[in-house]
């Protein structure tokens, strides 16, 4: 299926997280805040680029990443915040949207996916058909503003062997949240037990493989949820924008 | 010297240009505008990622990029603005800074030339003792708010040899304006001749070499002239703040 065709089920009712869909084309985190709380929010980005890199900002639910696109309706699942307050999921945001608000499209580690697995990388998540996990850890971001809070990693078990090789991949996508930010102990970034992610789904990581961690774009959820952001509509964690934008725009 | 060496001088009235001072550290662009066009030139920044890398912003004269330095004094040379017209040069800021203003900190390629010299490449101004030749183009900005205007280049002449090398290399420091924006015919991108520079020194360019054109961290002060920022204060073109941070650190 073209990202447009997905785009057109997620607008009709399909909740499928994104990881391994339109494989080659660039996705994206949502999160769209009042005006007034927008120069914060890309303020947040700027100093927190690993988590949060910016890859449009627009005040419209259109976005030039994908033509035709509607934020409020095309994105499988999204998220309603009120005063830092998870408050409903729904499929479709229309009813939820405001003309005050300024939609932030933040790069997604499900990008160079597909590059990792051209190279003979497995990717437990995509192979199990779940979702990533994703996990709050202890280690905080930049502030800016009004805004605070700690970072999100998704986590991907690798071979040992393949640490390097997964590393070095990725760092070529800086856009799509780069190099991982840590490998191997998740208790050293405050990960108490993987067994239990904060979203998405759990993956087993078998005997001689590292967990190895990228920064997410979850992570202005969790600025959202610490700061007490007034109101926020997002993605839910997993079920991103599928953008018209080929991976390697974002390739170093 | 130094850059807490260097920077000292140019508070006690040294105005030089910088290019190839303190080798091996990054040198930064200055725009500072009133906080309610902070907003605006975060965007363009973002939008306008080549010519306006956005390094570090503060609502205070002090940067964690130069700890122990002024941005009020101690750049070489400054310009502020009133409507958009240039109405002052001075070395030294104090008198015209405002509490509400917002300093951006723009990536520079003059942090990248050590970088081509360490590979062979001879960098004409650095050679000549002068300031690098700077342009204003005909290659439009992605609008943002109010802000709008044209993409200023800096050029250096490279054998033609070394074109590829120069462009490799560079390429490597995305966030200090990586690879060159257009290679040869100057009058393709709008400049009607090299001898007249619009900022900076003119440069010769030898038999067998190509003019080579980098985006400029010029670019917000053409901004500022086209949508007429009712005030703002930047550093003189080739007068750049010298941090304290490694070229490396800004190396993919």
């Amino acid at each position: 299926m073209t990202a447009a065709q997905l785009r057109a089920a997620f607008r009709t009712g399909d909740t499928r997280p994104t990881a391994g869909l339109a494989p080659g084309l660039a996705q994206a985190n949502l999160i769209a805040v009042p005006r007034e709380w927008a120069y914060d929010m890309l303020l947040y980005g700027q100093r927190n680029p690993k988590p949060c890199p910016v890859l449009d900002v627009s005040e419209t639910p259109f976005t030039p990443l994908a033509p035709g696109a509607d934020l409020r309706t095309d994105l499988p699942l999204y998220r309603i915040w009120q005063d830092g307050t998870l408050v409903g999921s729904p499929t479709d945001a229309t009813p939820y949207w405001r003309d005050d608000l300024v939609a932030f499209l933040i790069g997604c580690s499900f990008s160079f996916e597909a590059a990792l697995i051209a190279a003979g990388i497995e990717i437990r998540h995509i192979a199990l058909g779940r979702n990533v996990p994703m996990y709050r850890t202890d280690v905080p971001c930049r502030p800016a503003g009004r805004l605070h809070g700690e970072m999100v990693v998704s986590m991907r078990p690798i071979p040992a062997s393949q640490v390097a090789l997964a590393a070095t991949i990725s760092a070529r996508f800086p856009a799509v949240h780069g190099a991982p930010v840590h490998v191997g102990d998740p208790a050293a970034i405050g990960i108490h037990t993987l067994d239990q992610p904060d979203f998405g789904d759990a993956v087993p990581v078998a005997p001689g493989e590292i967990p190895v961690f990228w920064a997410c774009g979850v992570t202005p959820q969790a600025a959202v949820m610490a700061s007490g952001v007034p109101y926020a509509i997002t993605h839910a964690p997993g079920h991103m924008l599928i953008t018209d934008v080929p991976d390697t725009k974002y390739q170093v």
